[in-house]
């Protein structure tokens, strides 16, 4: 099965899948995910094995259903994008893609999370899922950045950034239980690596083109670290 | 046994324990990860199964048998920092521990990385050793930063861009089987996220302190992204 077949079967959600998900979910909470055979689950949902492992290849994949459909839906996105997508944001907007999931079911999520913490071979699990999303973003920036002097280490750095920065919100927003608010908590983090990398997505970028040759005359000591540099712009940049 | 003790006996270095490696490393070419047996590598190297256990708690560990020592050392490296020292420097140094243990044995560490891309089960186990190495950094940049304004999630991103500018000079170095320069791939990889972190480490910085109030003045398009600003600047930096 291809994954794009995967990721049409996961986008139209068959109830037997969903009912094989509550299932599972059930029996790991009740006994733990170790105890927990497909045989379990498959009793519960009324159904045989074969229509378990028809979408899912593993029980550890029943733990994570949607991340299939959510990786090509990412991938989708950036190959979508034109040379007018300034290439930090749209990797930060990629990512937004991966908290939408998370978002679109906090209760599950959270019950997740948790399980999570507990078994070893699911953190490894999820590790390589990471893993995906990360060579997902920089394979996009690679290309983006090909003949530049590094372009393959910023394209690895800043897709890196942009994962650490997307998950310290996401953990954030699963230790309170799915109650904060999401979006807010990914766009404060991912603004924090826009700006590291690609600067304000903001007033700037946005202004009329007969404004764009507009001059900004910044001075700076010369010891001064980069950051600051960058700091006095966007405080330039917004002043006016 | 604790990782302590783990760390004194992998710096002792016992024969049996590299005829250990060696064997195991011999078998893995020859016929591969997948078929080879603990058997087959305790057969080989002259000793009995449960010497094999006494070092390694699994095939997997053999595969990489001094991270637990390197991460021992990484860990007691930063434990050792003062508040002087530049806490972004001092990731990178860290990290300068991992890439020499890889260096201290290129042979070996380029085999390993051709069998770690054959065996999904090596690949999985390598990113949850990363996440380790990754964690270590994050726990120190977090106790550095606590209290500060956005301090967990600036160590975290800090954290992970560190790791993926020396996994991406590491990979380059190993793609090299281990002829080019390592130490200058680092060096420039960390310097990259150095400048985009802390500031510049390098010339700017050793200045006697006389020459600090010299100034730069940087004239740009208003419209212009600001990372095209902050190559001006960097280039306006190098130039003279």
């Amino acid at each position: 099965m291809s994954s794009s077949d995967k990721a049409e079967e996961a986008a139209a959600k068959p109830p037997m899948r969903d009912a094989l998900v509550a299932a599972a979910f059930q029996l790991f909470l009740e006994r733990g995910y170790e105890q927990t055979t497909v045989d379990d689950i498959v009793a519960l949902a009324g159904v045989g094995r074969r229509s378990f492992f028809r979408y899912f290849p593993s029980k550890e994949d029943v733990v994570f259903p949607d991340h299939e459909r959510c990786l090509a839906d990412m991938t989708a996105f950036l190959a979508a994008s034109g040379d007018e997508d300034e290439p930090v944001r749209r990797v930060c907007d990629a990512a937004r893609l991966v908290l939408r999931m998370y978002a679109e079911n906090p209760a599950f999520s959270v019950q997740r999370y948790r399980l999570t913490k507990q078994v070893p071979g699911l953190r490894a699990y999820e590790l390589s899922v990471v893993w995906r999303y990360e060579r997902a973003l920089a394979a996009y920036l690679r290309a983006r950045f090909a003949g530049r002097p590094d372009g393959t280490l910023r394209a690895d750095v800043i897709a890196a950034a942009v994962v650490a920065a997307h998950n310290n919100a996401l953990r954030s927003w699963l230790r309170s239980d799915g109650k904060d608010d999401a979006g807010a908590a990914v766009d404060h983090a991912l603004g924090h690596v826009q700006e590291a990398f690609a600067g304000p997505a903001g007033p700037a970028a946005e202004r009329p083109a007969g404004d764009q040759e507009d001059v900004v005359v910044v001075v700076s000591r010369r010891g001064a670290p980069l950051w600051r540099v960058v700091q006095e712009i966007e405080t330039t940049l917004a002043r006016d």
